[in-house]
């Protein structure tokens, strides 16, 4: 969305996981089906650093993750980092840890609205990601699964322990972070964790259709503001919402809404 | 509540919605029913001034809000406020967005309980009045939508990005701002967004009656805690509930309630 | 948990309420059943003292809450608590509710899940008791009561204000603080504010068993990082949880989940 670009330029490519850009939809696909999209210290600082980068692109609306094969995302790989953990010192893990949770801060802070398509097993790290976007859009094979207290961790992982009980209240989060079981898709949608569909491609690719297509900056600043008042009081939220929305009074889309309202025709957005 | 006025004294007439006080009871009828109640710059700042005024009436014990009509709000009326916004400069735009701010700060802080009387549209900032509700009581015909994207605008609008993932949770409070649909009364009440009734001005009546009738001064601190607890950490909130509870140990009702217990009679509340 | 005692050392007997610590589970039964376990002061005072200990004992990993009868707790008895407030002096009642007060500060900070095993009614600050609790399980016949208000009292008790809204939403807690009416089984579990079982007996003894044998120290993490992170920020809590899980990964249950993955047997929880 910004135009204003420093020294680094943009990544021209990202290796570990498909990344593509379409009339402003950025979709992520994780893809290593083999491994349920196990992620890797590779995956990770990948997505760390095109979270970051994606806002100042300038090409992209909305961002879509989605899953290869038959999970979305299985967490962190058993062999691959949970084994390489257990040699580390203090301070490497420490690193390993804030990148984690480094991709889920720039997830919450990207100004775009995030769709994850959670198409199967989201586990672990994969059920914070989801947890991270603005949107959960779940196939009826969908689950989440915050497995952390059965491999000795702290159910408390990447945000989870913050962003869990803002989306469905402190004491079924307490029961799901601690004890770490299964939530089928029907009764993640039953406690506000996403919502059904029948055919995830096609409604992750209409959602993300119309968020593309729509009036992107009231999208980006609604997303942004949810964001920061989680953690401002009542009386700052207002006064952040009032200046907010006086900009958007001065916005292109605005103007093309009375204007398209009163010649009686659909308007249309710019997203500036 | 307060007896202590100042020189402006109170205001004899408001001029742009119907309001009474009976026995305790503030009502605010809106009334202009060939809108749906759509509100006006006239409109919004005698709510600001009414709302602050209130609690230094001494008459009002609890307010109800309602719309005449097929309507309950359906929020800033497109010609007088959106048409005039078009020419407004960032200063007076600022002067606008902060006064509607005000009227939901003024709710929330309010230290009587509010009902929203929901009889119908609550769209744009009729939505977020009935958010800045304690109580929102809902016809069938009720229904809610915070369409601000629909007219390039952001979802976050008199706090609605601070009000409604504290009444719903993040996730749902998210799809509901960035897309801006209408949801019915029965998804209302599944949501944890107001109650269904099937005779809404007896039910709104008899809820006022109870509140105004009852001990009004737990009633306001019960109130008044909750909206500030939303702002505090927990070891503050338990600190400002134990001197809370202390003073109203020493109120006129809770001797009332030991004395009526012991000579079994139901006791009789004075509201102080 | 933590092994450094000062001199208090560690307290002998506990006067009034049953208290058992078995195997690691720890089990405080209110123990007046002709009174459905109402409150006296002295069970607010050894409450305190106990829960505020229990972490330094060192022989419990999870504390379970219930009641001998047919109630949970009636809260504060009338004639022995709300009796003697009235003659108290406004500094004797803030002692008072500086107590109550630190009862559900200590099960919040308390650094192991706590079960309330909720067998019948939980009224007034039995009801608080319970939404201090990590873990509700109820009975059928259990049931909420916020009743404060109707003995003129503020809703706001104990944390109340605090705890509701942040298991059921602010809409349902201002309801149920407000007006004080009784909540039954299903709908509690509707709300979100507990989970109905068959054989609570049965249910609290597994679930004791299993929070007590499995990783200790990693459910103990969660749960304090749950409540700490209700009042952190965003980034605060993404970097409080980086940092505990930097340090978990150098636990002894995080070891033993890898190798006992790795030699494809189940792991041996120590709890550190």
């Amino acid at each position: 969305m910004s135009p204003f670009r420093a020294s680094p330029g943009v990544t021209g490519e990202w290796g570990h996981f498909g990344f593509t850009v379409e009339d402003g939809v950025a979709t992520v696909t994780l893809d290593r089906p083999e491994k349920l999209n196990a992620l890797t210290f590779d995956v990770y600082a990948d997505l760390r650093d095109l979270v970051a980068e994606l806002p100042h692109r300038g090409d992209a609306k909305v961002l879509v993750l989605r899953g290869t094969g038959r999970g979305f995302c299985s967490g962190g790989d058993v062999e691959e980092i949970i084994g390489e953990l257990q040699s580390m010192a203090a301070a490497e893990l420490l690193e390993f840890t804030r990148m984690t949770g480094a991709v889920v801060r720039a997830l919450r802070e990207c100004p775009m609205p995030v769709i994850a398509a959670v198409n199967g097993v989201a586990a672990g790290a994969g059920s914070v990601l989801a947890l991270a976007a603005d949107f959960r859009l779940l196939a009826e094979e969908a689950s989440f699964s915050f497995l952390f207290t059965k491999v000795g961790l702290a159910g408390a992982d990447m945000g989870s322990a913050y962003l869990l009980p803002r989306l469905v209240g402190l004491g079924r989060a307490t029961e799901l972070l601690i004890l770490g079981e299964r939530v089928d898709a029907a009764r993640a949608e039953q406690l506000g964790l996403g919502t059904v569909v029948d055919d995830l491609p096609a409604a992750a690719e209409s959602l993300a259709r119309r968020l593309a297509d729509g009036p992107a900056l009231a999208y980006s600043m609604t997303k942004v503001l949810l964001t920061r008042e989680q953690d401002l009081d009542l009386a700052s939220s207002i006064e952040l919402e009032a200046i907010s929305q006086a900009l958007l009074m001065k916005s292109t889309d605005h103007a093309e809404f009375y204007a398209a309202w009163s010649a009686g025709r659909p308007p249309v957005w710019r997203g500036r």
